[in-house]
């Protein structure tokens, strides 16, 4: 079975981390090197569909990863952030945690990171998607810092 | 023992939901109605000092506090942000999630939230702390929602 991020089909060499019920994806237009994405294995658009455990190891594995990414991408801070729901700026209804790096001086004003959150500019021609290659790459490279969970997911 | 929020002293009033490792707390300068602060009870900066089970329970806190606090103030989705160190924007040294209701239209670009939750806006003189009447009244009506959660804590 293929995995499912919201509708899109992913490729499986995308994904770096595997929990129980979570799996970590790099990102397909990061707002910044180091942005990854950790994803319910569970289909569902919002927070409140998920049962506690599965929010539990969502959120363990955010923790876990931020370690990670902090570091290996020389950040000093971490912004984590879920947008619950299209009114919060979701655009793949497939609820999901946003891991970013951060340094002082990084966007102007500190929380013009989230502005670059938005869909309208996420979704437009500016940020150009990056190939299937790249995101393999950074990948593989990730997946040896997370030891037994250092693994792409296969899907249901 | 009082309630600390980082270096600051909360008032109990203050506070309208408590889990076995976190607490709910209503804002002082709220960026919107409804905006709340979900807070480990453990007084530590950053994410990666939380053990696996202060995450779990502050995330699932998040949760069940969102699903009410979306209902009550008429939001359709969720903002759900840590900022995860000062290069984050965090200004209180006290690692802690704000659960934003929110609906369409309510920034003019969606997520110049952010830029809200920015310190330089959130400190300044803009915004007036709201009173310790205003805050207790909003906790004190929270709390029925939360059945036998829907306490004040008292700290250790």
């Amino acid at each position: 079975m293929p995995v499912k991020f919201g509708p899109h089909l992913i490729h499986t060499s995308q994904i770096f981390f595997t929990s129980q019920f979570s799996f970590g994806l790099v990102n397909l237009k990061p707002i910044t090197t180091g942005h990854v994405l950790v994803v319910p294995k569970r289909n569902v658009p919002r927070l409140a569909e998920l049962t506690t455990d599965e929010v539990s190891d969502l959120f363990v594995s955010a923790q876990q990863i931020g370690k990670v990414i902090e570091r290996e991408f020389d950040g000093t801070s971490l912004t984590v952030a879920m947008q619950d729901g299209p009114a919060a700026g979701q655009t793949v209804a497939h609820c999901h945690v946003h891991v970013i790096p951060r340094r002082f001086g990084d966007w102007k004003i500190n929380d013009d990171i989230y502005e670059e959150l938005d869909h309208t500019k996420i979704d437009n021609e500016e940020r150009p998607p990056r190939t299937k290659e790249e995101m393999a790459h950074e990948a593989e490279w990730l997946r040896p810092f997370f030891g037994d969970q250092g693994v792409p997911w296969d899907g249901y």
